[in-house]
């Protein structure tokens, strides 16, 4: 297990952090795209081979990856798509929540959430990111208000913009324990070889475990 | 890889060495009949799945085993097939293989080895067990008499059996380096779980890695 783990350090660091900047990982993302997905461990990790080995790919952090970097670039370009509410969403916040939400609704409006003030503690959101679960809103707003309460005072926009595309990221990213078709496999390992940093997702946990063929025959004592 | 090597060691032991009774492994034999090939590394490494996780099975010495528990059946009762050879081939021995060839011909003869001594230091060989190709026959019957030479005085009956059955299922099995299709993978499967030590080969080389789902939740940092 413990050599499992390092290899995925080795290979699975990218040296980014939340926020750091992406460093592009040359050579990774010709072998990522020369993968062939075989199948899914218990629904959840992509195994996929290549001549040179093998590798794992965890499902959801890969597609958390690939969202991230989008949401980045469409926050550039003011393109984020937005889904408007069937029903708008009343959200309680606690007096440290009202004072960073009056500080980041300008952003967050930016990245596709629609959330106006109503009353002193109350909000309610019209509009989310396309992609995110209603269900799921209350909880992820929830979330990243207490994120940048803790953090509020070493914040700059940049790293606003990172906590919040990652939080995008995490709630819109395929699940663990979801059979994936072929084409969907397929579909995630090419755009995870188009990202800049495929190697380790938003949060710094590591998206591929790497076996070499080498690994794997002296593993079977055959050199 | 020092995991990869300690998991394999951990779950490919049988405490089977070549002279030893092979033990039965409770517990091994209905996951591996439970388990989904999804496809070959380098066309030498099986990768199946099952609920509780990944195995990677070395395709030549899964099928080794296969074949030398059968070659052992077989010698029980005396039904090895044979197949003749379209062309006798001459074989010069030395002097200690000649000693040796003489000691051991007669069970040579009852594992399908049809070999006639001609002239003091030569032997014609006629027939062969089924699935030995002919371009092997020569190095086989070398290696096999050169390493009773060297283990002459310490062999029983049981180990000289247990040795030609290894050599035989060394010769006959599926190489690595050679695609399998499904149906070929999953018969591969099912002959092994039937075996009564599917862990390790003749030789005492591991034939699974095992990684549970654990495994990789706790190398993806899931856990």
């Amino acid at each position: 297990v413990r050599a499992f783990e390092q290899k995925s350090l080795a290979s699975g660091a990218c040296g980014e952090t939340l926020d750091d900047v992406p460093e592009a990982e040359d050579g990774i993302a010709p072998q990522l795209a020369s993968l062939k997905p075989l199948g899914q461990v218990r629904e959840s990790f992509i195994l996929a081979v290549s001549h040179e080995g093998l590798w794992i790919i965890d499902q959801h952090v890969a597609h958390e990856r690939v969202l991230f970097e989008r949401v980045l670039r469409q926050r550039q370009t003011e393109s984020i798509p937005v889904q408007k509410m069937l029903m708008p969403m009343v959200v309680e916040l606690t007096p440290g929540q009202q004072a960073v939400f009056s500080e980041i609704s300008d952003e967050l409006g930016r990245n596709g959430f629609e959330v106006e003030l109503f009353g002193s503690r109350t909000v309610v959101v019209k509009a989310v990111p396309a992609g995110v679960e209603s269900c799921d809103v209350e909880q992820m707003l929830g979330e990243l208000l207490v994120e940048f309460e803790r953090e509020q005072q070493a914040m700059n926009l940049d790293a606003i913009r990172h906590r919040i595309a990652a939080s995008i990221a995490c709630h819109a990213a395929i699940k663990v324990n979801m059979p994936l078709e072929q084409n969907k496999m397929e579909w995630l390992l090419r755009e995870l070889a188009q990202t800049e940093c495929p190697m380790s997702c938003p949060h710094g946990r590591p998206v591929v475990l790497r076996y070499s063929v080498k690994d794997i025959q002296r593993a079977f004592k055959r050199i």
